[in-house]
């Protein structure tokens, strides 16, 4: 099957839109495309490839018509859809986290486990967008110096909440430049001018959900059940682009040069790390950016098999929309179709 | 002496400010203040204590007629200054980074090593604005479970930078919202809706000036020279207050209760611990607050003997003027004067 059909489901959503800027930019291979999304938006046309398609409800007619769903829509439709998708053997990608952690769905960045596509069941999930960044430094360092934890801090954008979350963000920051009261309905708190170590709820071990995934979501994906990371999330008034500190500690000793050396050659990875000319990597650098930014990479001053660094990625591109474009591109070239 | 005359060297900045008003909040004993400044602030006239004083030139005469200089100016006015001062047996409080290295300087955060005050040759050190909040917490935990290792990543508010940088970020903010072109003077980049992990030049080994700070500052005031500390220090786009995740690693397992419980007691501190209810340390909570913010303590998740946790300070008050104020004083109350 070389031009599937698809149906993008949530794709008025801030992850749906730059999906739809990514079918165009990439020439993504497809007879036919869907849109659906809730209700409100039913009836809106969105331009695709010099096309205005209607905006419509999922029903299981759309579902029974395509080859490949995309579902960017959060995880009580992705919980609600995508059973009936593979019921009449459509694809799901699901940029959910509701079946990341399910043993029978692969966890997939092409560029890391590509391979893991090979045994799905109809579903492929897509990590999250904290996620994919951080597995795209490790897996190729991991391939040649065996990692024994990570310790990671997230600097992560609001957009990662989604597009009303930008909106909310942009009225405060009016509002408290003009002396304005705010209010959050979207943030837990005043987002504007201010940083909240809280993104998704609270776990019974202190951790937040998003920083669980983190933990999770990078051990399945590298296939490393035994890997030690810890993680905090933090959302700051950014627009897009998730920034991390990461402090990774090796089994055993690793050079900084030769860390640059395989960063530099590992796909989808652009070092920018020249320090003295102001080169490293910024959110405002990477929006808009396919590639995971890398830099600051220095020496862990706290631990002698430690290498200390800094990432940032477009978490609507490759720390979503992008990546579950990949993987639909990996199943189109590798005809991995369920059997329809 | 009960009543110091006192002089502030960099009285109209973002730190010279905060001085002032902390002067009345605490009711400061003083029977002077002189206010003094660089050339474009002569002759401005900022009210203490329901009186218009005028901002000055420091000069020989000013440094001879006080007891206390406080000198928040940057490194190479306090060079230039202090040895003045000190010469004239005025006791300096030094809030840069000039002196702050050197072995017969007291680096000093009252509630921390207070002690060290009574060793003064004229001169002691305030931390810098990222190591206070820290030393804060490490202190009290490392008395009863020794630390061995802390890694820590910051959000840093641009206040830290002087009061330029806040007109710069709101400057930018606005540009941004209304599309305009930002230019930057004061962040290395565009500082409005960004990231930057960028504070202070860098050294050879790959970390800023800021992080090596907190390094060796941490080592001296805690007296621990052995201690492991890695960090990354970020500017964020906030005003005032910066925030910390810290990960520490003790030498044998600690219990989350335990160091909530120590934390609790602690001098400085205040804990903002109930996660479940959306209650913990944010720079817009830590902004105006004398007390350094701690919450979301849990077991880290990467190593046994490990707790993470989120910190927040204002780092003009307890980062900046109120622990340069607490050292006078205890300075006073001790009567650790130069002889006069």
């Amino acid at each position: 099957m070389n031009s599937p059909k698809i149906a993008i489901v949530g794709a008025t959503g801030a992850v749906g839109r730059v999906f739809l800027q990514l079918i165009e930019e990439r020439a993504f291979p497809t007879s036919a495309i869907r849109l659906c999304a809730s209700e409100s938006s039913w009836g809106k046309k969105l331009s695709v490839n010099d096309t205005a398609l209607v905006v419509e409800e999922v029903t299981t007619k759309v579902l029974r018509d395509v080859d490949i769903v995309f579902i960017a829509a959060g995880s009580e439709v992705s919980r609600r859809i995508a059973p009936i998708a593979i019921d009449h053997k459509a694809l799901v990608i699901d940029k959910s986290s509701a079946f990341r952690m399910d043993e029978k769905v692969p966890l997939v960045v092409p560029e890391v486990n590509g391979d893991d596509l090979e045994n799905h069941n109809g579903l492929i999930a897509s990590p999250n967008c904290s996620t994919i960044p951080l597995v795209m430094v490790l897996k190729p360092l991991n391939n040649v110096i065996p990692i024994k934890r990570v310790v990671v801090d997230t600097y992560q954008s609001v957009s990662g909440a989604g597009s009303g979350a930008m909106v909310e963000l942009r009225e405060q920051t009016e509002n408290v430049l003009t002396g304005k009261p705010t209010t959050s309905q979207i943030h837990p708190h005043q987002m504007a001018f201010n940083v909240l170590p809280h993104i998704e709820e609270f776990h019974s071990n202190g951790y937040t959900n998003e920083e669980m995934k983190m933990i999770h979501e990078t051990r399945k994906i590298l296939h490393e059940p035994e890997l030690s990371v810890s993680a905090t999330c933090v959302r700051v008034p950014v627009m897009i682009g998730h920034s991390e500190a990461a402090h990774i500690e090796f089994k055993e000793p690793a050079d900084t040069d030769y860390v640059r050396d395989i960063l530099s050659r590992a796909p989808g990875i652009k070092l920018l790390d020249d320090p003295s000319a102001n080169v490293y990597p910024m959110p405002i650098e990477a929006a808009g950016n396919d590639e995971v930014l890398v830099g600051r990479i220095r020496q862990d001053e706290s631990h002698h098999k430690g290498v200390a660094m800094w990432i940032a990625g477009d978490n609507l591109r490759k720390g979503a929309a992008l990546n579950a474009i990949q993987i639909a591109e990996e199943i189109v070239s590798m005809d991995l179709f369920s059997d329809r």
